[in-house]
């Protein structure tokens, strides 16, 4: 089973590393980072890069897709190569998954008409343009379409995504192995629960995060 | 503020990047991931290659050191240049800290002596044969030095550093900002928690973590 985690400039790390962390365990299963080239790519923050190891026309039809989110976003969203290859590889896929705003561009490919979608919460009401219904839940299962809230969400869906591919004793194994019992030092990830300054002050600073 | 994240050969990514996407957006700090040499590092599992953008030499006196873990810490362990490099840094940083099995490095360098630390649950016995007192939580402050659980723990750790170097305020902002709101599909993510036949298992066969 071939498992592509889609690459692009200014993309989030953690919106990557999160999953791969959980799929690159999943039994039986080759987990490869591409983008339109191999090589080099830089992070939203310009202090890291990963290297994609493969081209996206050296894995057309992987049987799991990963689309992480990040300010870079917005140019996918119109690069019709990109988007091409995400439809194309979604005809055949068993999962198709986003992380953050991952989600707009499985949106801007068409993946997500009439089907309810999350994504990173200062981002959740741009899915409703491309059809999909914004629903503000940390991990939305739509059949084999899986989209993640912001960033370390991917966490999360990842460990669902193997519960369903190989179950919960593999998933466990892998929560274990990756010491996941989250002990966050403030009750303060997701705008509701957030102290209402801090949320006030991401929307209106929205650079903070990738600046 | 310099911030150095080590990279090794054969370490583990999200021990890494956890951090790293946390710290980066620490006001005023500039983070660098550091190896021997710059230039692409791979991690424990093969499946991914990230950029060292300095080299050692280029960044002696870090204020702030995150050392993560993985299974090549062992051959860290016996690099004399990276211990010394590590003994450096510590003699003049604000913070020194560890995730996972890069406890196991400070400890090697030295810098553990008499101190509480913890690390991967299942390397947590080997701190005592260096002078340290293995302690079982997911985050361990002693002075200024911060040791960190396996894997995810490296995100619980980097808040609570934003934390003391930038306040409440701050910390919440970035927690918010990558929407860290941990859902776990499952409560087994410490030795304690998940069901005996998961932990017996990960003890028996510890290569399902790193193959």
């Amino acid at each position: 089973m071939d498992i592509a985690i889609l690459l692009y400039d200014r993309f989030t790390a953690l919106d990557a590393v999160g999953p791969y962390e959980v799929l690159v365990r999943l039994p039986g299963a080759t987990l490869t980072f591409v983008a339109k080239q191999a090589g080099p790519v830089r992070t939203d923050t310009g202090r890291l890069e990963l290297t994609a190891d493969a081209a996206l026309a050296d894995l057309p039809a992987p049987e799991i897709v990963v689309v992480p989110g990040g300010p870079g976003q917005t140019q996918v969203m119109e690069d019709e190569e990109i988007l091409e290859w995400l439809r194309t590889a979604d005809a055949t896929s068993k999962w198709t998954t986003s992380v953050c705003t991952g989600s707009l561009i499985l949106a801007a490919a068409g993946l997500l008409k009439d089907k309810q979608a999350t994504s990173h919460w200062l981002a959740l009401d741009q899915l409703a343009a491309f059809g999909a219904e914004p629903t503000s839940e940390r991990v939305v299962v739509q059949g084999k379409t899986i989209t993640a809230a912001g960033v370390s969400a991917g966490i999360d869906m990842a460990l669902r995504l193997v519960a369903e591919e190989a179950g919960e004793f593999v998933a466990q194994a892998i929560q274990l192995g990756i010491e996941y019992d989250p002990q966050p030092p403030f009750d303060a990830g997701s705008p509701d629960k957030a102290p209402a300054e801090v949320t006030g002050f991401l929307r209106d600073n929205s650079r903070f995060l990738t600046e």
